[in-house]
């Protein structure tokens, strides 16, 4: 099967857009990259890894160091997976391809002239839209040398990450099919995320570092880093100690600045970018530990009345001091990130918390204003902090959709409560990320029903408990939790669903969602992966994939991924990931 | 809150039957025993462990290595959990009534006179109902011994593990609070298992191991090992190796007889029983491989006609050398385990794949047989051979309620389809095992809808899916992969619903299942723990419990588990851990 690949996404494409676009012949499952590149060529023989492999860097005097330590790792993989092919027979089944392949000793790797040389981290961290990933990869079949070639070092570790998964190995040979194979790709979309959350239950550096690795073997380019939340405030925060000290879950519970340091430059060596969440002005009770004159109903009773989860508690909107107390806040948060997007969250406003605290309402009655108002002029306040600092915003739906707040025209809206409210957010011309609750949540969020006392749109909530109601068990098929249904789900969504071509070009990308209410370090691998590698391909490959095609690269994904000590779920019984088709349904 | 218990259970409690009935004072949380012992008075003290503690084993003269072995174990466990009490301020919090605290230098480790000294492992592979687990736990407050006395070594083991539960660290100090704790205690139920399929996805030898440990610590005292099935067969059985050699997902993913003991050992010392399942004469399609001779539709297509899963394949029950085949392959397999305990599955028998095979028809037409009748004879020729081994048929509910084979009356029922069929299984007379799909499946079985293929009781598992449906996502509530409302609904299970009296003495105990269509190594722990906890609470301590009184105990469990290297799932955030009732919904 030959197909024609067209370039559609809006977005910055560098040299790519203006490139012929290739014949890219899908041979699938053989060629098992994830992303798919969007075009490529391949053939029909294997070839060796030689015994003295190398790779070696031209085009550029000095080398950023993250590029040199990314070639060390790419040779670190094809040594290290040892990744047997999936088929029956595993790698026995390619001896004879093996038996007369070339050898491969070189690969090179060349950045394009009159380009930057920054380091990976200084282009990943640039603005949405102008970070440029693209690559061109050869891998010949005769037994010379194999090149990549791009115009940023963070086009080039794209390339080396692809470079790593054309590579099995049988019996200490190190071997690839579907030689030749020219690749030229760059991605769909810009935003390609994840969202962790280390506030309901904390997770060490470590792992963090292991799902930033994970992140990058798919070309994920976003780690949204929702940090604190009423539960905890594991950030230690320079100026602002006193919440962590006072809100951690413990003194061992914490990031420290070094920590945040370490986790900044250890993604952005993998093209990853940190957007920090201080979510405001709800989700912050854990401010009252140290703080109990900004927060309104913290730790009220009952909870369901004043929050969507416990504990309650909000910023006191309406006071001065606690507008520049936040304000000042986010500038110091925002100095520790170098991404030029922050966001503010926004969601889940419990207006009843702000109806029952007397200070507020004597703080609005003083002001003459309305809760909106006072929220307009929170929101002003701190986004003006933040770009200050330089950063875009970045908000929940809500802000969007349910208030009425001034709000910069390039301000990035997340919407989560449902795919259904994407429409309406293009509608009012905000750029915005795919985060939707219906198709990437990698767990439910809300531990509890959502009830009255969560008053802005209620009707929409109660739409999406049903769609998740009557969409998690399909008629005789399997549930919401089963990996393999999930998957499909986010890897079939369609991003431009109901949108104009105008409003099509407001999408940035998306990304799947780890709320931590029932996860922690014993189960962060198996929830996350290899589910939000589906979507990973949607953003870089672009929509309109076929899951049959998809399962087998997906099973390499996930078998790979634990041969780089990643525990990733398998989405079937072993004897189906050996025979591609066969547990299909129409088998 | 004081609580009188009673001892309801009809299976053989030893000399606890005869005991008067103790006062139980539940001062849950702080006492986070789990399974909560069936009777206990525990007062408000606090005990610190010497730094010179020790265990000494009396009243036998040369206590079997195991025993030992476990001295030595729980000497680990409260050297090495570490675990903070789950309360706001962790250890702290029990500063005052730490330093208050006398000391406890001794535990004493006594068997009854008049008793067997046999191994932990010879009395756990006793018949069910003949196994003594009963101990009687004294921990002073007052600085004098505590003692341990049982009437086997088995009750010793379980009353070290709850021992191992009563004690907290903090700050180097090792205590535990509400002493003096008087405990009697013995199970509710005689069956308390797990089943674990290694043949879908292979587990190492270590997986089983730590999944043994892990299961001991909450007196699960039955491994039902799902040894092999249709993917594969990686049991290296005497005789028939080539059934492995050719059935193995590789020559690494097997269990030698060598593994076998080894594990058999390892559980035995743990108090747990092996029961082999060798599932027949359906989920043998694997068999083909070595005897293409004796499987009916080996891998025939379309797969969902002739099986609920691929690959399809079942033995050829008309067959007389297939019959003589399998009873010498159970044979040989019954003399790897020692358990009085042999399943021989039994389940979803594929009619179709019989009636389309035209070797079986040509056989049962030679015959002059019936499809029943011939499985009948399969049956009871495969029966008469475990049983010549000394074991007890163990079969799933298909084949007490939809055929007409001839059972001894001693054989065992597993009721998997659902916990709507206890009652008739019950009415014929069967003693039964809980192993409801409704209440106690760790994951989805079926990885494909139940189609018209499945033709028996087509009614009843369509109904099945409809009770999945419509009790998985309670309107408002978190979805059925969720684990808190997961283990809150095996927890809630009442095993002797719509039974009489006579009935009720028929249920030997339950047990949770993980098939493993989308389980492996890397998230066996998640999606066990802490979930099979709840049912092993259920049958130790019986049915009835409060589940907000079991949550902080069950926080317990989890955090505990993962000091001693199980990755646990949190259950919630650890601001709700820390805050028992403050998270409910109630709250």
């Amino acid at each position: 099967m030959v197909k024609m690949k067209t370039l559609t996404s809006t977005t910055s494409m560098g040299w790519v857009l203006l490139s012929v676009v290739f014949a890219s012949v899908l041979v699938s499952p053989v060629v098992a990259l994830w992303p798919q590149p969007r075009t490529f060529t391949a053939g029909t023989s294997a070839v060796r890894l030689s015994q003295n492999f190398d790779i070696s860097i031209a085009g550029i005097r000095n080398p950023p160091s993250d590029l040199r330590d990314a070639v060390t790792r790419t040779k670190g993989f094809l040594n290290n997976d040892k990744l047997e092919r999936l088929v029956v027979g595993r790698g026995a089944a390619d001896a004879t391809a093996i038996s007369s392949a070339k050898t491969l000793s070189k690969l090179t790797v060349v950045l394009g002239k009159n380009t930057t040389t920054g380091s990976i981290a200084s282009e990943a961290q640039k603005p949405l839209g102008t970070r440029d990933e693209a690559y061109f990869l050869v891998v010949p079949s005769d037994g010379s040398g194999a090149t990549l070639s791009a115009n940023s070092t963070l086009g080039l570790f794209r390339g080396l990450t692809t470079f790593t998964q054309l590579w099995y190995q049988s019996q200490g040979t190190t071997y690839a099919l579907n030689v030749p194979i020219n690749i030229k790709d760059s991605p769909a979309y810009p935003y390609r995320g994840l969202l962790l959350d280390t506030a309901r239950n904390y997770f060490p550096v470590s792992d963090i570092k292991r799902t930033l690795d994970a992140m990058s073997w798919v070309k994920i380019n976003q780690l949204h880093w929702h940090v604190v939340d009423s539960q905890s405030f594991p950030l230690q925060v320079p100026g602002f100690t006193e919440l962590a000290d006072k809100g951690a879950y413990s003194s061992a519970m914490v990031y420290s600045p070094s920590d945040v340091s370490d986790i900044i430059t250890y993604a952005g060596a993998r093209g990853i970018d940190v957007m920090v969440e201080i979510d405001t002005p709800g989700h912050t009770s854990v401010i009252s530990k140290a703080h109990p004159e900004h927060i309104a109903c913290a730790e009220a009773s009952p909870w369901t009345s004043f929050a969507n989860e416990p504990p309650a508690g909000q910023l006191r909107l309406a006071n001065a001091q606690t507008i520049q107390f936040t304000a000042n806040l986010l500038t110091a948060v925002a100095k520790m990130f170098p991404s030029t997007l922050f966001s503010t969250g926004g969601d889940e406003i419990n207006a009843n918390c702000y109806t029952q605290d007397a200070q507020t309402q004597s703080e609005l009655s003083t002001a003459g204003k309305t809760f909106e108002q006072a929220l307009d002029t929170f929101t002003q306040a701190t986004h003006k902090a933040i770009q200050g600092q330089g950063k875009t915003p970045v908000v929940w739906e809500e802000m969007v959709l349910d208030h009425n707040v001034t709000l910069s025209s390039n301000t990035i809206a997340l919407v989560w409560i449902s795919s259904a409210n994407v429409q309406a957010v293009a509608a009012k011309g905000y750029k915005l990320i795919h985060a939707a609750s219906d198709y990437f949540y990698l767990v439910r969020h809300v531990p509890a029903p959502l009830t009255v006392s969560f008053n802005v749109r209620s009707d929409v909530l109660r739409t999406v408990e049903e769609v998740d109601g009557s969409e998690v068990i399909p008629q005789g098929s399997n549930s919401w939790c089963d990996p393999f249904k999930t998957w499909q789900k986010s890897y079939t969504f369609n991003p431009t669903a109901n949108l104009t071509d105008e409003q099509a070009k407001l999408i940035l990308g998306g990304q799947h969602l780890l709320w931590t209410e029932q996860s922690g370090p014993s189960n962060l691998d198996p929830i996350v992966w290899p589910r939000a590698a589906s979507s990973a391909e949607l953003w870089w490959t672009g929509p309109g994939q076929s899951v049959d095609d998809a399962l087998p690269r997906l099973h390499d994904v996930s078998y790979r991924f634990q041969q780089r000590g990643v525990h990733t779920i398998p989405l079937q019984p072993l004897w189906c990931a050996l025979r591609p088709g066969a547990c299909d349904l129409n088998a």
